[in-house]
């Protein structure tokens, strides 16, 4: 398990980190670390931007609405880019972000929201989602900020599915499954080798049984079940992250 | 998978369910059915209460504050009695609420507050956790009602154990665990034969070094790593239901 300091503030930014290069806090961030966390000069946070690692870093000339943040040394190098992509139909407001953070603290790297024909959201806001990926990589110490993608109709996804990510195998968690151990299917799909995987999670109401029909039929997909009760989209988000990672992803 | 209405309401009450025997709607449940989801004489619902079953009922009499819910037929059996412990440090306020309707999801039948070195919580709001149970339950469609427990020291549940539950095997989500894969110690277990579970997860600021040590040591104890990410507690709690349902419990 990765250790690192667990009660310092993790902070990200957008600049790139070098050792003793400042970087100039956002107004929200500063807010923050100054007035709420109340942070004086000279107190320490943690920096990172997706690209160079972490790093630890010392508050310095803090004024009422900006303070600096200065890298002094990378406590963790930048880890190997994962490659997990998470598809999903969009939920509402609360349960969106509740479920984008929970996919980030699960090791998704891309956010793909598919319109369904059940998806309850009418509209998806991808800066939010965005927003989001940073506050779960913040709090949970992740280094590589999910890349968010705008939302797209599931059907299209399934058609272009060959031609952009010909290798990549989808793991669908299909409620009208008849068994309900997601092991078996999972320990198949590794017995034939490494590939980069996707999740599809599907809306509250379920697919369609048209969208069932299609998914099954693809010879990329592999429907899983996610045992004999009914869950929520977000926790059979994490349930099946779970199952997927533990088998073929990166708990091994 | 269980197949049951999707879009029926679902309603718990306390009353025993017997055909034709009308039950009260509470005055709450009332003004949900009649004035938010505007039911009217002769609509349908679908009525339990954690030990008849669940049935298929009418709306009859709606008042402007109360209506009566007749059962007509019994539309799935009570299932035989789930047995799986979940044992947890309290969170604060909504991420409890949460945790608590998760737990519901994943199949705990008893919840157990226990309270560790590094718990957040000062207070457990019991009836609170009790109307998350309930709400949980409506809505995922499950007839068991999670037992909900006191809060106990976790010094003190150990000590109880074997008094307690001697056959009990207690899985403990470790962030210390030096590997990363939760299936290898769960198979194991599951070689040895099948015995009642319990699930510990930890608080936010995770287990004392004391509380590790005093845990590992036991004979009941099997310790789990969850992947090589710090999670959330709550995240946590549904990955660990996950991989322990799979291999060990009624997932399989």
């Amino acid at each position: 398990m990765p250790r690192y300091e667990f009660r310092m503030q993790r902070v990200h930014v957008d600049a790139p980190l070098r050792p003793a290069e400042a970087v100039t806090a956002s107004k929200d961030q500063a807010n923050y670390l100054l007035n709420v966390l109340r942070l004086q000069a000279g107190d320490e946070v943690l920096l990172f931007n997706g690209r160079d690692g972490e790093w630890r870093a010392t508050v310095e000339t803090p004024t009422r609405k900006t303070c600096a943040l200065v890298p002094a040394e990378q406590t963790r190098p930048q880890p190997a880019p994962s490659d997990f992509d998470y598809l999903f139909a969009p939920l509402k407001h609360a349960r969106l972000d509740y479920m984008v953070q929970k996919a980030v603290e699960m090791g998704a790297s891309r956010l793909s929201p598919v319109i369904t024909r059940h998806t309850q959201a009418a509209r998806v806001n991808t800066e939010r989602m965005a927003a989001n990926v940073v506050e779960a990589a913040e709090q949970c110490g992740i280094l590589q900020l999910a890349e968010v993608r705008e939302p797209r109709p599931l059907a299209d996804v399934i058609a272009g599915w060959s031609r952009e990510a010909p290798d990549r195998q989808l793991i669908f968690c299909d409620e009208g499954e008849a068994s309900q151990n997601p092991l078996g299917p999972l320990e198949a799909l590794k017995a034939e080798g490494a590939r980069p995987l996707a999740l599809l999670i599907g809306p509250e109401g379920g697919f369609s049984e048209e969208e069932r029909a299609l998914l099954r039929r693809q010879p990329f997909v592999t429907p899983i079940p996610l045992g004999p009760r009914v869950l929520r989209a977000d926790t059979a988000a994490v349930a099946a992250f779970a199952v997927v990672q533990a088998v073929l992803g990166d708990w091994r």
